[in-house]
């Protein structure tokens, strides 16, 4: 691939910003230059490293920058920031979680959350649809509570969640319960039977000491296996999934595949295809 | 001259921003991908639109980034920005105002002003020496006072300052005479007379209608007129102080030479050189 020419930022550049703690596997900078400039956008998109329970105060300041047109969320900062809009998309208020802030012209803030359906069109994408399966979540934080609405919009026969914050899971699978009366829900401590899918939705495996956040082993054979852990590429989990030759997910498809709803939410109507084709290595 | 390959934003980028309103015309965001390449350093500069009166509230929210190394303030938050400061420069202190803020170890706020040393710095590159020179300087806002305490420091023998704010001209010139006890220093409603270099240090010709700061035809054959405006580079007093023959000095020099204090006061170390090559057309 030919390095992309400089964007060509300027005064009158439109910001946006991914905030997060840590900040360091963030792959929005890297990946939204090439984006905004097949797009012919004059937009930049780095990160911002806020402490966690700083939320709010930061957001005292950044509704000052006019320029500011918008921000998306990750850990540890996903709850918060439906908190702190003014108003929030159903499948945000069902993931009780926001990953997309926008700036309204007055100044106010809309909420929405597209970290599941990524995730979904990403599952497509590989040949696995998730209607009627049977499926096991391990993680019912932000980013596992939208996957889990996700997949429940997408027609999952029954959906199990394991938290080590056991009430944690169990509020997330009322409050799906509550919305979706067609699926199954449970909040579990291990694998169910049947389990036809079985996803990591915990930050567990960001770091290398991290413990696995389940043993495959204990999988049924052909189980998928899939990750929501973007950095490293293929972790621990996986490697010990592939090994027991299980099918297994990456995390990255999830970003790549929610990109175009990410530029949606902000006004930027693009094609996938022209999305993913600009997406660097 | 080649286009520059992307700089190579990732999660562990540090940022620095430039806090102006309007934010248009800064250059920065323009100027620093190719200078921090040049140098090796993972940063990124980007412009934050902050409207008047908002700055104490929006320093509330950018204190909370521990990614954020340190700001430029511009037009009209110089003087506020020392207002916020922990603790500042002498120089910030004699121009009443603040053209850097960095965030030290623990949180805390340390304020320096270089635009007045950029500004002397590229008289003297173009061969003129202010020391010992008789100046009018127009304007004595943030920029003017900056650049007022740096001819001071260079050895001015005497500098009239004017303001459409009469008072605010005699509070500067008040305060510097305090510092600078050998220059003869006034506010003036006109041109002074023996006036070899005249300064154009006001906002005044940064849009098409702006009137002239002042009317050139009223300065002596061979006065300097030199401008602070950067945006546009050949301002309306410029052309018509050059249709009279007399020696013209633009604003940008200002930023390029102080390009290097910037850095330095960030902690990056920098030699001229390679930073003014480093700069884009």
């Amino acid at each position: 691939m030919q390095p992309a020419l400089a964007p060509t930022y300027d005064g009158s550049t439109r910001l946006f910003f991914t905030i997060g703690h840590p900040v360091g596997q963030i792959r929005m900078p890297r990946v939204m230059p090439a984006v905004f400039q097949a797009l012919g956008v004059n937009a930049a998109w780095l990160t911002l490293d806020i402490a966690p329970g700083e939320l709010t105060a930061a957001m005292t300041g950044l509704r000052r920058i006019r320029n500011l047109d918008g921000l998306s969320i990750t850990i540890p900062h996903k709850q918060g920031a439906l908190a702190v809009a003014d108003r929030a998309s159903n499948r945000a208020k069902a993931a009780g979680a926001a990953n997309l802030l926008r700036f309204e012209p007055d100044g106010s803030l809309t909420a929405d959350m597209v970290d599941g359906i990524g995730f979904v069109e990403g599952l497509r994408v590989r040949g696995f649809e998730p209607a009627g399966k049977r499926v096991w979540l391990v993680g019912s934080g932000g980013a596992g509570s939208a996957i889990a609405a996700a997949l429940c919009e997408a027609g999952v026969s029954a959906l199990a969640l394991t938290d080590l914050d056991r009430p944690r899971a169990e509020r997330a699978a009322a409050r799906l319960a509550d919305l979706y009366p067609g699926v199954a829900l449970s909040a579990v401590a291990a694998v169910p039977d049947g389990c036809e899918l079985a996803i990591n939705a915990s930050p567990c495996g960001m770091y290398e000491d991290d413990p696995l956040p389940f043993d495959p082993a204990r999988l049924a054979p052909g189980t998928m296996v899939a990750e929501a852990v973007m950095k490293p590429p293929v972790t621990a989990l996986l490697e010990r999934a592939a090994a027991l030759g299980l099918p297994v997910q990456p995390g990255r498809p999830m970003l790549d595949h929610q990109l175009v709803h990410v530029l949606r939410f902000f006004g930027i109507h693009a094609d996938t295809g022209t999305v993913l084709r600009a997406i660097p290595d």
